[in-house]
């Protein structure tokens, strides 16, 4: 397997995509996306937020998904469509209809994503007329212009390509805040020309997200409006083992996740969590993420302060299966406590660079798991305290 | 009843108290406080961290209160005597046996107490010396002295008494990061000279709590040290009713508990989340814990942003009994949000005081609770980001 960056969703066969300014951001950036699987085979897989408050985008993408056949995403930014009432639901109706129209195929087969700020609701003329100029442009080469459409308080656009033996996986994804516990205002498509069965892609789906956009908890903070989803045109042919399908897949989420991880709001640390010797995989995962919760842990980090009381303090308010007088803590490879007592010296801690490494050992089994996360800054307070003003 | 706030723990009759400086801290403040209970009663109950990873004080002083009966109690600050190992538990264990030396009483009758940071062990020298001068100075008016001795970044001493007939309750609290989940580095010594038995004041200090301190979530961070200790010395010779009793106590926590809330750590704001119309009280507490967890809504309010999706957001998360599509809520009274959907103007709104109420109707049930936390600021930020270097 090879990987590459670059127009990544229109490289597998069977795909057009397009990326338009409609006007719905005040940045006249682009803001509306079109990705549109030309077959033959148009199974698909998607997972949404589990948050139980869901957009708009989401209520009407969960009856779409229920036959397992995709032909079209259309994602917006600039309104999430979240508690925008019945106007809210019949825009997003309205989007999939003018996409259904333009490209030749029903309604009920167009996911809607949205982003942007809950209550708001998009001016409903721009983005049909967004929609019309998006099928218009339409390409095979339009994977750059879908991925840069789809960035809000993103930097840079996120892609990824993994090639298999005559089929390849592209993805691309938006998110920088929010990033949180089983997803986060994370909108990703992912498109293969593998040929998959629909129920084969579910399963290698689940499966991607979680090892890696479900352990990427920026903020603890669950979004209204994350969608992941997954289209196969079949185009190539060519059907891959389910295993060397999945590798590749969760080698592309993966990827995208690390993207996010390294592009959050405000971040000035990727903090690596890996709890090892847990009793359960569930238990390293619990561990992890009470530690990438703690707002005091990640404060810490920003100040390069080795403050590892806190992460030991964090590990304490889960009921992971541990001996709270046996742990020990590593931070960048540094045993700075063992057996629950201080060991080597926390001042030797390089904490300049960007990438930081907990390692907690619960002595207590064989499991294990890693949880990202990014440190607390002034500028996550910044950003997040101007956001809608 | 009436309340005042000075020299609070030995307005009871049958206390002495002294906070003297002991050389911990390296200000030169105050940083021992002792407090005596001179009887004729001895009747006691405490409630420790529910944090699993706990310091050594509190592994001795759990020993401590299985009978019931408490005489004195010791605190220091300068170092949280957490995750020290043998040394840092000798440690307490000389500090108890020396108060016990020096008051006349037996160490197994004494509570300690320490805060700071966590792997750090006090100088035992300094601390006994600071014992032996803390002795000295036990008096009838040193209530204020003890109040002060155990302040780290507080900025005000936190004390207060309510007055039944014929007898009194009095408490000091410290705490101003980490106030969380059951529990915070809250430390909080509560005297009354009322005659009550441990069985009788266990059950008023269990209700007092969990409607005061328990719903008190500045950071989401949970100490490894909390400690909330009642003394009874019976020397009023007065036994009031159960029920007047807890609830002057209820009202001696909660007044303490938003006096921890107004001296939080960096806070702007002090934030009241009221959920009412819940199916069950732990219902209502669930989604007021989300949201006072929510860092982008505590960044919001930072910024003087009535941004209500992020409360959705945070309700969401929850599996509390509601209807997504039927939420109604409100920023100061104000209802930008009915049936889910845009209500009243948000820009009506005045964030500029300090105190915030948010109110959340779930329109399932009749239950109610009040959760109360701070803003997330750039002041938070610099004080944890600089702790301990």
């Amino acid at each position: 397997m090879s990987t590459s960056h670059t127009g990544a969703v229109t490289r597998p066969k069977g795909f057009v995509a397009a990326g338009v300014a409609a006007g719905l951001k005040s940045s006249g950036n682009k803001d509306l996306a079109l990705v549109v699987n030309q077959g033959p085979s148009f199974a698909s897989a998607t997972v949404f937020t589990s948050n139980r408050c869901k957009a708009n985008p989401v209520l009407w993408s969960q009856e779409v998904v229920k036959d397992g056949i995709v032909k079209a995403v259309v994602l917006n930014s600039g309104g999430a469509n979240c508690y925008t009432g019945a106007e809210g639901f019949q825009t997003t109706h309205a989007t999939a209809e003018r996409v259904a129209e333009k490209v030749g195929i029903g309604a009920i087969d167009v996911i809607v994503c949205s982003t942007g700020l809950i209550g708001l609701v998009n001016n409903r003329d721009d983005l049909l007329r967004g929609v019309d100029a998006a099928a218009e442009a339409l390409g095979e080469t339009g994977g750059d212009d879908a991925a840069h459409a789809i960035m809000t308080t993103d930097t840079v656009s996120k892609q990824v390509i993994v090639t298999g033996d005559g089929w390849s996986i592209g993805g691309m994804a938006k998110g920088a805040g929010m990033l949180a516990p089983a997803l986060a205002t994370m909108l990703v498509v992912i498109t293969t020309d593998a040929d998959v069965d629909s129920a084969t892609l579910d399963r290698a789906l689940r499966t991607a997200t979680r090892v890696s956009f479900d352990r990427l908890d920026s903020d603890g903070c669950m979004s209204t409006n994350d969608t992941v989803t997954l289209l196969a045109s079949g185009a190539s042919g060519v059907t891959p083992s389910e295993e060397a399908f999945t590798a590749a897949l969760t080698s592309v989420c993966s990827d995208l996740a690390m993207q996010l991880l390294q592009d959050a709001e405000g971040a000035d640390h990727s903090i690596s969590i890996q709890t090892i010797n847990a009793a359960s995989e569930d238990d390293a995962v619990k561990v992890g993420r009470s530690v990438a919760r703690s707002n005091l842990f990640k404060a810490a980090i920003f100040g390069k302060d080795p403050n590892w009381g806190r992460i030991l303090a964090s590990v304490g308010t889960t009921d992971a299966e541990f001996d709270p007088a046996d742990l020990d803590v590593a931070l960048n490879g540094v045993w700075v406590c063992k057996a629950s007592t201080p060991a080597e010296d926390p001042s030797q801690i390089d904490l300049e660079p960007r990438e930081v490494t907990v390692t907690i050992d619960l002595k207590s089994g064989s499991a294990r798991a890693t949880v990202w996360t990014n440190d607390l800054t002034h500028a996550y307070v910044h950003e997040n305290s101007a956001y809608s003003s």
